[in-house]
């Protein structure tokens, strides 16, 4: 399809934007000249990504039809729903809708970045109505590892689409804040035509336990500790983090809290009324030292082993403010998020190694997932009886299982959509096609750097840090092409150069060779020249190391 | 202690390599002037060791005492058990032993590598034992993820040291050959002085399934397949490869390996005798095509979504000889190795993605560890009963958890003892101490470079990755110093080029007015020069980018 061509009476839905998760970070609804773009987040990158920092959407279609764009409405506080707004924001100001602590922690995001609210943004209560052109749309209470998350029902003149957006069915959720069931059910009963589901835990069975069981688990722990305690979970569940100091004021501990992120959603949240201290329990890391150890309790970011984190700096002992004794328990509140298993590994290795005492791992009860497992899915569709299923938030695999429990729930096949970022689901109030693609994908971010590490750029730090690099430097005499200076070989990550003056010295030989036969026959080429020089070193050097390292003949011409 | 200094009438145990796992690919007994190897394998280089092929054990301390070193004795046939022989060899000659397959396996890596086995070595059967200068070793049949394991009793001056190998109790084993658990009780009956023993699955409570179960599971896929079937597994699972076979005789299907591992594996196995096919069901990849799908059995590697593998490059559709078609049905009959996650899931969601079903996950009862679960670790110890005891085979955190079954099951805390790879553990038939350090350690293998790859290397492979290059050359001419040529800039893995011609520009500024600047004050340092070009190119960019690319300045004196 033509990018952004109106459809007369079609609502399009495109997920936009994930790393790998389908529509995690973006999705877009659009009806004739109107957009409505479902949060902008981010992802973190993966293993091929070298040095890129962070992940965005591709956002050209948002603002090649900028015009068209009515508003930013965002389902929750999470970095993968809102981490891209201050990039978003650079190209296109638009309104931004949420619910309080979502607003709160997008705020505290654009103030770091030197960025306001977009004007007409506002925030709003879960339950509200909010009219954006054609769209009407409803946040609707669900649970989540985040308080004031909502699912959204968006009434369009095609019908109505509920997004689920992140969510968990807990039925006895911390804040006593329920998912709304009567409202999903209503909407059902009143026909809905699309429904768009988080489908992160497809794979699991049964139910996904309440955060309420986490924090029983934790309480045991505080009640039984007799040495200092420290509580690593994600920043951003001020649940737990609620649940930790309710415990800790139970059994009369005081609570410091380590880990920028951390420290950030907990000024944020008490001030919001989020987080409420059960008793001036919170406390500075110097007056907590005061403290006898039984009395200590540290809660801190570092439960997926990041390198920088707090919790990894203290497990290898360099961390300034905080140093593991023996007799120190430390609770890792978290699973390791794919690809984080060996740094989380690593860190409790080296915890051990300190002579700490750890809690982890799925049978130590500490981290309940955020999201459905198979039964909540099928409720949900069951609550809400959409017309047509298109299962998003997750890897294609999931797709496909989440897919499956939406026929298992009676949706005729016919009636499901799986598609990637980019696809264009078009619906008709009878009809559900697949209608082409717009440009979407990855922006990597590296530094200032938004969208300038590409594939050429991350293909060459691939080789660099496989091989290394080798340059060649010859200077010539402009006219004659009489060689003045070199050629000098020097290298980076290929050998340790001490121990391989032999070997660099046969290839220096080997290069002025070539360059001398090709001179002598009066080559004035130099990429003729160059391509030699490189074709000559790299067979010699892989026969001599089997390494195929990055080749730059320089030729300056004096 | 002093490397290799004699103890009179004392045992030293040496875990001595393996990577992040103590004496998983190597340890070493020494008793006066005698030393036995126990195993010599690789582990895979973690995501640290950018460029790295392979890791082997440090090993210093065999070849500084060459002399006393009387054999290697060798368990079972896996790579982080074997995989290092070829690069011990070429340092110090010394006769091997193991079972058939072991050595079977052996011989063909050293074919590979274009060696032979050294004079003296011989296969043994299990029961046998072999007399090692001061040592008599004892092969004990023991159940694993490969035929033919053995645990080893070594009778020493001090008393008898008991090593389990890799293990599991599988109580129905494929090939009907038991554990001698009638040995192991005997042995513990006669007084064992030191278990070392496999802790790899010590967070695992209860009992590892047996390999049977898998066999069961795979015979009703084989049953129920409408279409073709993949199979991937470890190559060396000849147990898995056995119950394969023979599931396809039983339900009328032809089998094709694919994957040169797995390839070389069924070719060893079968000719000594530990595969054999139920009656023509093994045929070439072209034969297999002639029959119907439903027909067809493809066994492969890429268990763990190894870039080059078979099964990876199967689903991305760049295999030559097998292509995804809707219907075929693949199973992934092995668990992820940490830190291969993110790759396995990437395959089963490009599998998914080209219509393939696919059967993963530890629900799905395709695979069976080949490590003993916590009730099998304290049945060893248990029949052992050892005076001292020493988990290995496993991080640090296994071993804390290993040492905690064996207290237990009785044995008292001070006779425990755990360590790290180069802590020499010292015996006498009533002490155990921790009596020192020998070097110990990893070396990288890069291509035909062994340990060429350091810290230095690997440090700037790791700036390379993050942030690329940046080469500024300049000519100068000898005596005045006067500028000839350049600077010129040359950047790889920095900047997309084409875009970044302003900053480049403005970089070559800034550098030409440094070096006219110095050139001017009369420096001829060029030492001095080139730190001055780095210091005010790597703030500029920085300011700039955010980046920090290594800088190369390269004077050339004309």
């Amino acid at each position: 399809m033509a990018r952004g061509r109106v459809r007369q009476g079609k609502l399009q839905v495109i997920p936009l934007g994930g790393l790998g998760e389908i529509g995690k970070n973006c999705t877009v609804l659009q009806y004739q000249d109107e957009i409505l773009v479902i949060d902008c987040g981010l992802s973190f990158p993966d293993e091929e990504m070298l040095g890129v920092d962070i992940v965005i959407p591709d956002f050209t279609y948002l603002v090649e039809n900028r015009q068209k764009v009515r508003a930013l409405v965002v389902t929750h506080g999470h970095e993968d729903h809102i981490g891209g707004i201050p990039y978003l924001l650079r190209q296109l100001q638009v309104p931004i809708y949420g619910t309080r602590l979502t607003m709160g922690l997008i705020e505290g995001k654009l103030q770091e970045a030197g960025m306001k609210l977009p004007q007409g943004s506002r925030w709003v209560r879960a339950g509200e109505t909010v009219k954006i052109g054609a769209f009407t749309v409803e946040f609707i209470r669900i649970t989540h590892s985040i308080p004031d998350a909502c699912a959204l029902a968006i009434r369009t003149p095609v019908g109505t689409v509920v997004h689920t957006g992140d969510y968990k069915f807990d039925q006895t959720p911390v804040d006593g804040e329920f998912a709304d069931y009567r409202r999903l059910s209503e909407l059902g009963e009143q026909g809905v035509l699309v429904l768009l589901a988080d489908s992160t835990n497809a794979e699991r069975p049964g139910y996904t336990p309440s955060e309420r069981v986490v924090g029983t688990r934790i309480d045991e722990i505080f009640r039984n500790a007799r040495g200092r305690i420290l509580m690593a979970t994600f920043a951003s569940n001020v649940h737990r983090l609620q649940q930790a100091l309710d415990s800790a004021a139970r059994w009369k501990k005081k609570v410091a809290v380590v880990g920028r992120s951390m420290e950030n959603t907990v000024e944020v949240a008490l001030k919001l009324g989020y987080l409420r201290d059960p008793g001036k329990v919170l406390v500075g890391l110097d007056e907590l030292r005061r403290y006898p150890a039984h009395q200590q309790v540290i809660l801190t970011t570092g439960s997926q082993g990041e390198p920088m984190s707090a919790l990894t700096r203290i497990s290898t002992n360099e961390h300034k403010g905080v140093e593991i004794q023996p007799g120190d328990l430390v609770v890792l509140a978290a699973n390791p998020i794919p690809g984080n298993e060996k740094s989380v590994a690593r860190t409790i290795n080296n915890l051990y190694r300190r002579g700490a005492e750890v809690v982890y791992g799925p049978e130590a009860g500490v981290h309940a997932s955020g999201h459905a497992s198979q039964e909540e899915m099928k409720l949900m569709i069951n609550l809400v009886r959409p017309k047509f299923f298109v299962p998003v938030h997750g890897e294609y695999r999931m797709l496909v299982h989440h897919s499956r429990l939406a026929q298992a729930c009676g949706i005729p096949s016919e009636n499901i959509l799986i598609g990637e970022n980019g696809t264009v689901f078009e619906f008709t109030r009878n009809s559900a096609t697949i209608a082409g693609k717009v440009t979407s994908g990855q922006v990597l971010v590296d530094g200032l750097g938004v969208g300038d590490v590409g594939n050429i750029v991350l293909r060459d730090r691939k080789q660099l840090s496989q091989d290394g690099i080798l340059i060649v430097v010859v200077a010539l005499e402009k006219e004659t092409g009489v060689i003045l200076g070199g050629p000098d070989i020097v290298s980076r990550g290929f050998v340790y150069v001490r121990e391989s003056e032999k070997l660099m010295e046969e290839a220096r030989e080997k290069v002025k060779q070539v360059l001398l036969d090709a001179l002598g026959r009066g080559t004035t080429e130099w990429a003729v020249l160059k391509s030699n020089v490189r074709d000559v070193l790299s067979k010699y050097l892989y026969d001599k190391t089997r390494r195929r390292p990055m080749i730059l003949p320089i030729i300056m011409e004096v």
